[in-house]
């Protein structure tokens, strides 16, 4: 790493997984189809109603309605309601519950990662718990200098907690690192904590509203390391 | 990678990282040379107390007699103690409190994880805090699908706890991981909680005893991915 030999400050890059590297709704839909054997609408809804559920878990254990609980199980129990439901047949769950581990990059992740890990400090910051970072990162090929789940900080996104952990988790002596997502809520909170904000617009992300302002905006993350290099220099 | 698209079991490794894939007493000492003025042996000198001092501090920790602190907390309070038993400057603290960060790869190490990588998932498992874990994979160029500290944890290897966090962190499905280290005490406790073993031999490391049977025995990293590859065939 050239500015590292070089002895200056390094720059961290810190990554949102979930929508801004892999295709979280899609691939869980593509998944639900093929396991259930219902057509691409029918479980991209179904795949709606799964992340809401999540989701709304993840806020009542935000705001202390909840003990925390590992995003595999808040599948779990997401996937139980939808069966429960009639939304899912019973024999859909075996082949679901550890869909989460195999969520399909986009198209220029991989690439990306590789192209960014050679002139910065690459890290991810994911609700996603330890187990599913692990099996979709091996089995897509992410690859990190340091992954950080949910799980670390007992807490989810945007919860302060899980930004103030990314920041205690960078080098001594880099700077506020770089956030990057294809969420504006994502990039909001993390700009309160002090990080400084990369958007990269994804199919269902949270593209910035008129009051943003985010430090870059990307169009890949090819356009992320360009700019980034830029910045150094 | 071939095995995920196969839909088979994912092969899982998990590293030790301090003086398996990197050399953390030679690379201390170096630096200590550098920033104290002081010859190389006398350096080598200095960093056993360090490192010896920090063990203590971590067996106190596994053994309840203090509350968990981070790794560089520790290095911290163990160079404060080195300056106050006259072994090192007062002015050579500023140039060491970092070190840790800035630790020297063996020379397969890195070559060796992007190999394994490309067939397996690769995991780290290190007593090295998240800051000091990202400072070191940064500026060495390891790249983990998952990394976890002891600060994951709460406490320190050998303790059964570090052990069983890796076991819950490994994709569902996945087979029993290999634990690689340099230091059979290391593999011993590894063993005990589960884990497959795979010892990899280093200067300053714990080489087997006559009662140990781990289950691979390397010579290097590229020798421990032919192995690998041969057990999943």
């Amino acid at each position: 790493m050239e500015q590292a030999r070089k002895g200056t400050n390094p720059l961290v890059v810190v990554f949102d997984v979930l929508g801004t590297l892999v295709d979280h709704a899609g691939s869980l839909a593509h998944r639900v189809s093929v396991v259930a054997g219902i057509e691409s609408e029918a479980a991209a809804n179904v795949v709606r109603q799964w992340i809401d559920h999540v989701s709304a878990q993840e806020r009542a254990i935000i705001d202390g309605r909840r003990a925390f609980a590992p995003s595999h199980e808040l599948d779990a129990e997401a996937l139980n309601w939808l069966v429960g439901e009639g939304l899912l047949p019973p024999d859909a769950l075996a082949g679901l519950t550890d869909a989460s581990e195999w969520l399909q990059p986009w198209p220029d992740t991989v690439d990306g990662l590789d192209l960014l890990a050679a002139d910065v400090m690459v890290l991810g910051l994911s609700n996603a718990s330890r187990r599913v970072l692990a099996g979709l990162s091996g089995r897509s090929g992410l690859r990190w200098h340091q992954v950080l789940s949910g799980e670390d900080a007992g807490t989810y996104k945007p919860d302060p907690g899980i930004y103030k952990l990314a920041m205690a988790s960078v080098p001594a002596g880099s700077g506020p690192p770089f956030k990057v997502a294809a969420h504006a809520w994502d990039l909001r909170a993390a700009a309160a904590a002090g990080m400084r904000t990369a958007y990269v617009p994804r199919p269902d992300g949270d593209p910035p509203g008129p009051d943003d302002t985010f430090d870059l905006h990307a169009a890949d993350l090819r356009d992320l390391h360009a700019q980034l290099l830029t910045l150094e220099g």
